[in-house]
């Protein structure tokens, strides 16, 4: 008798301690995603337009078609797509985009994946649009390399096949093949390249989708400070930063050059080595790191940047676990970015 | 009575006439068709594969992975894409591909679309088959510049995403991660790449898909003696012959260099100004022309070989004929070009 009344006792007990336990690791859980949507949002479903370039399907047709087209440039062999190749998720893999003849372009080549999400574009933020980043890019030495933007006008006249796309495009234009309507037409394509991820899906309902690793980095993530610059729905890209908060950025990173960041733009001291904060989507697939690209490898990007940043000495574990959450950042590639145009013959 | 007579016999006359043009230009149809059957044929519906490189899908979809792969480089930034980019079938629209950190390329790059049915690669026809072509450009110091082969191999081998998919593309090879695979993968992919076009529907069943035109023009160029060197599946592609055989071929194209052609591979005096005939399929989609590049217009381009090569001087209108039958060789980009594949991150 006593003995079967102590084992209904355990029973008892070990069922609550279950109960208890299990209810703990929900309210974690629950107080995980609560903290998560404080600081991030779900990515929009669309990207918003500036108001004299409202997006249109023939706009975007065309838009694509000039992202592939090399014949804009004064080389003839570069396009938007040399330094964001789809497959690679529209980051090239390498520290620094070679562009005209063989140029070594100054800085990293961020990802157009969700950039029109970004309060501004390149590292420095000089680019306060998508069509600011187009259209300088025409004239870049680096990129495009055309001298006027009579040039870059002109190869696109010069192709029989782009006259009429080019009306369907902006309608009622009399001469619509001008280097603003080009940039205007790509920022449009770029605008539908979005891709939402399993972080998503977990802001949204709280859903299943984060493993207990990604989850753990996610804490890590936001108990280390990292959310202190990357937060919204970007987790990242709407702000600038000093880029070595504590220490100098480039004894950590081994950078070649010491670039002086926003700096150069602004000639204002406290520019120096003032950076664009990048986003976090898909950094598991855009190595290598940093404005310089300094960095191969993500799990010691994650390391610098702490260590730079706020003084941590992350554990192997906490890089590891934040890695992992990186990686629940990772979008599908919008079925747009896998396909490609049918571009006009020369002649 | 006898205006009714008179009409009647004028009624049967117009009616008889009539009868007996049509039946004169179906049979002159019929008799085109006939000439064109012999001298062409369809292009095949399968690409043949070498012995030691059968076709499996597991090699295309990993050929058209590395298709793409700017990491296969040394500079990070050629792929096959660089040169045969899909967009504008295959072929880069400038005289003269620019490879490894601006340096410019000897020749024209021919497109790949339907490259495997020729009887050899390249202007010159140094490369027998597709693999070689693959396999050599990938220490070309124009393309891929890697200064051996184990510096491409270790390049795949770095991105872990790859060890699998070349595990399952080679299955029961121990270290499947080798030039000649990679080689291998390449033309398999490439092995998907062909186009037929209207042309095909005309040649297979007498199909009205030709306009009056594309017919005189197709006539013309039987009649000018053009299918002498462009005829077979590809309207050429499988012979070498001397470029200039009534006169120097540098003088009419108008040429910076001469190129010796053939004559530098083999060093044989034969062999001098020899080229590859090129597959006339998709032509009007791939200006510039020639092994140079030299000439940008098609029109220009069939004045040129018909003065250079059989000393005929043709007429405005006939150019223009022979200009709307090649058009009818354009052939609709194949799915397969159209998407792109999702390469693995780097780490």
């Amino acid at each position: 008798m006593k003995i079967k009344k102590i084992l209904w006792i355990s029973f008892v007990f070990v069922l609550l301690s279950f109960i208890a336990a299990a209810s703990g690791v929900s309210q974690e859980s629950d107080e995980l995603l609560r903290q998560a949507r404080v600081v991030f949002q779900p990515l929009p479903s669309v990207m918003p337009s500036p108001k004299d370039n409202p997006s249109t399907p023939a706009k975007v047709t065309l838009g694509k078609m000039l992202f592939y087209e090399r014949r804009l440039s004064a080389s003839g062999g570069i396009s938007c797509q040399t330094c964001h190749p789809m497959s690679t998720y529209a980051a090239d893999c390498i520290p620094k985009s070679i562009g005209h003849l063989g140029k070594i372009n100054p800085r990293n080549a961020p990802t157009v994946l969700n950039a029109g999400f970004q309060f501004s574009q390149h590292w420095r933020g000089d680019r306060p649009s998508l069509e600011d980043q187009a259209d300088v890019s025409l004239l870049s030495p680096f990129a495009y390399a055309n001298v006027s933007y009579d040039e870059a006008q002109n190869r696109i006249k010069s192709i029989p096949g782009y006259w009429e796309l080019f009306q369907k495009a902006f309608p009622g234009e009399k001469e619509p093949i001008t280097h603003d309507n080009i940039a205007r037409a790509i920022s449009a394509f770029e605008r539908t390249l979005f891709s939402s991820s399993r972080f998503d899906q977990f802001l949204a309902s709280g859903e299943k989708v984060l493993t207990d690793k990604e989850k753990k980095g996610l804490n890590v993530f936001l108990d280390t400070g990292c959310a202190a610059c990357h937060n919204g729905a970007l987790v990242g890209g709407m702000t600038f930063q000093k880029f070595g908060v504590v220490t100098p950025y480039w004894k950590a990173t081994g950078s070649q050059e010491i670039d002086q960041g926003r700096f150069d733009v602004t000639k204002r001291e406290d520019d120096r080595y003032i950076f664009k904060v990048p986003s976090l989507r898909n950094v598991a697939m855009t190595a290598p790191y940093f404005h310089d690209g300094s960095v191969n490898r993500l799990d010691r990007a994650v390391k610098i940047i702490a260590e730079v940043q706020m003084g941590k000495m992350l554990s192997e574990e906490n890089i590891s676990s934040i890695v992992s959450f990186l990686v629940s950042l990772t979008g599908n590639l919008p079925e747009e970015a896998l396909t490609l145009p049918v571009l006009p013959p020369s002649q």
